[in-house]
């Protein structure tokens, strides 16, 4: 397996076409498209899907995460080695929009301080997190799945913690003596994937469906609680100081759900990925323990 | 054709399996897919792609958009009549991140008003906007492209001004006497999509490639940039006190890039529509002329 090759995949991959990944590679779109055929050969199975944007296949998925781990091991032995050239390596993560929007951005602040390394975020659910990691498309992942990736090890972080959140006005039209009609009071998701708010009224055993908007975006979700759209489950984390502003009424104040985070990543000896490591374990000290 | 039929289409879309279609709509899965086989009977044509989530084929799109028009002016109708049943819509519409970010949120505002209306945004770049549109998966969207999506309309809204900003740390190490290091100092993207850096680089004529982080989310793509992480274009909506605070700094006084904005959506004769874009363009009033 030639790793020129293996660098063209990566480069397909992560910009979508053969001929962005040209650019990026200083070569021609020709070029690439003969390493793919030439690792296609050699592993004698199809790795990239040719649709826009351009798609691993399974085979192509292993040689992906091998094409990332091999990237980072080799910028690491030449930074040993004091060369200049090419030390400059991608972090491929993934984290949720919530706790992008949270407890994630001293991770930032902190890889600012990183001149070896960028950061490449895939904002994905945290219960789909881990596919990304299977697929090799990321290093490392925040996510709610425990049981570590095949080649990963998991730690946990800690409880992201959700609560039914209202502005007083809606609180007002849909609130009654016997409590919320969840029937009728318009409820917020994030997107289809979202089951936070389902689950609650499922909890509550309520029939009929509310009308739903769906907000996919951390930052615009709670805007559209505080201006009485719907309400939601918002992380205490981004919300806090509304309840003590009476911006925004907790609807329900024994109830919460807390989410598990967990920090996975590849078992590989990387000084640069145990770094990020212990810099996600310090910013998720914010996170319930 | 079959309106049931349709309905079941969008359903299937929407909620990407045909469980959750099903559960939507009250049916078993199994009348979902006999509605969907019904409908591809009807056609002659295939009109969902069975992955995960499914999709809708080019045939699929076109009854996709009818389906949608019609649960539109169905509602409408139900409306007028004075029913109360299915009198709420589902309104899909496109807006990209760094809009829903800043100028958008007053529209969440306006709609927490409408009780007979839910959003069901989609977040896409501006470039990319006006096929969702084609595809018949939104009403309405907010889009960079100024000629109509067949069966459309578009109004212009306003530019989006877009100024090369950073840290004062950053600026203190990467820019000196003769201006900034352009191939130097680190730069941010939002993703791949995002050429408004790459575009700026090759305005100055740079040579080399700086280190480039991706942060797919405008809020965590700004406080990347006050942190120090690196340099990127920002909307001027989002970092307008930045300046003034010295948490930030303009790279480049002269320099910006305006992205026009425009509303497109059906021409329908439709209430709930034309009260949606009043809304829009009402918020358009934040960018510049």
């Amino acid at each position: 397996m030639n790793f020129e090759h293996l660098r063209a995949l990566a480069a397909v991959v992560d910009e979508g076409t053969f001929e962005a990944a040209a650019d990026r590679l200083h070569l021609s779109p020709s070029a690439v498209s003969q390493r793919i055929k030439a690792l296609e050969k050699s592993v004698g199975q199809v790795v990239v899907r040719r649709t826009v944007p351009c798609t691993p296949t399974h085979a192509g998925s292993a040689l992906l995460r091998l094409a990332r781990q091999v990237q980072l091991l080799e910028a690491e032995a030449r930074h040993a080695l004091g060369s200049e050239t090419s030390a400059v390596t991608s972090t491929p993560v993934a984290v949720n929009a919530d706790s992008l929007a949270t407890w994630f951005l001293p991770v930032l602040e902190e890889a600012a301080g990183w001149p070896d390394t960028t950061l490449d975020l895939h904002v994905e659910d945290q219960d789909h997190s881990s596919r990304l990691l299977r697929q090799g498309d990321v290093l490392g992942a925040v996510t709610a799945d425990p049981a570590p990736v095949n080649g990963c090890r998991a730690v946990r972080l800690g409880a992201m913690r959700y609560v039914p959140a209202a502005a007083p006005a809606l609180r007002d039209r849909f609130v009654g003596a016997s409590g919320p009609d969840w029937s009728a009071m318009p409820v917020l998701a994030f997107n289809t994937k979202d089951d936070l708010q389902r689950r609650f009224l499922a909890s509550r055993g309520g029939a009929g469906q509310p009308p739903m908007h769906t907000i996919p975006s951390s930052e615009a979700f709670v805007a559209a609680v505080r201006a009485g759209l719907g309400w939601g489950m918002v992380p205490e984390l981004q919300v806090g100081s509304d309840f003590d502003d009476g911006r925004l009424v907790l609807l329900d104040p024994a109830a919460h759900h807390d989410v598990v985070l967990y920090w996975q990543s590849w078992t590989l000896q990387s000084g640069r990925l145990d770094r990020l490591a212990a810099a996600v374990r310090r910013a998720g000290r914010l996170l319930r323990s």
